[in-house]
């Protein structure tokens, strides 16, 4: 059994794992992640930067962090989501994704945005995006460092 | 005489009054400087949201907020521009933009990014940041609110 659900403090150390599990997070990412998710659990007026978790069998085995975009009326973006390497191909990314989905549109959002890289690292992202509708809407040369450009990916909910 | 320098806690009131009188700022977005500002004042850390100010005859006139990208090695974000409106006309944002340039470049960036409105109050932005050589890299369809699409200008330094 797989339940998405709003993440709690008790999440914490799992979410922080699997952020260390992934591989392509950098390690000034996954100082990011525990930023933004110390900042959602001790600000609960804040809606920018927001996560679930996916929990089975008692297990929380991913996350995903997303919020509303700053100073737009109608538009959400996806942060990271990452399932633990030892839980994948069990669709847990993709119920993390559809959960998002839901949410952002019951509030009101008209897209969901995200951005990815370009690299190889990151072609399985890229084909999991492809495959649940999103468009790649801008590319930008060189914006992670020489050689990983920026992709812009968007969905209309 | 004008004078671009680091922004100090004594400038607070006058960015916070020329972040009212410009005309094109939400009234979240006024919010959303007033909150940055605090991050810049309170935390001599971080480098995500940097003010600089432009002086003139001992009154600050205007103020230009700028950082880098967090997760990327190249690239810096201008947040905001903004002269006092009765300062319109003198070259301050100019110089602000200048400044901004020289400290992302001397900081390693290759590249400034920002975004903008397509709609037409900020017809006299974007003439700005064609002039000064920014280019127009993407545009998100009715990014901030419908018929209000966004745009991404960037500029190699």
């Amino acid at each position: 059994m797989l339940e998405i659900r709003s993440t709690i403090p008790g999440d914490y150390s799992a979410i922080m794992e699997t952020a260390r599990q992934v591989g392509v997070f950098t390690a000034e990412e996954v100082r990011t992640v525990a930023e933004v998710l110390d900042l959602y659990l001790e600000n609960a007026e804040q809606d920018e930067f927001l996560f679930i978790s996916a929990e089975a069998d008692g297990r929380v085995v991913g996350f995903a962090c997303y919020g509303r975009v700053a100073l737009t009326q109608k538009n959400y973006e996806l942060n990271w989501i990452a399932t633990a390497p030892d839980a994948a191909r069990r669709g847990v990314a993709g119920a993390l994704l559809h959960a998002v989905e839901e949410i952002a549109r019951a509030h009101g959002a008209r897209f969901l945005n995200l951005e990815t890289s370009a690299t190889s690292p990151y072609a399985p992202a890229r084909a999991f995006y492809d495959r649940h509708g999103y468009a790649v809407v801008a590319r930008l040369p060189d914006y992670y460092a020489d050689g990983d450009d920026m992709l812009i990916y968007r969905k209309a909910l």
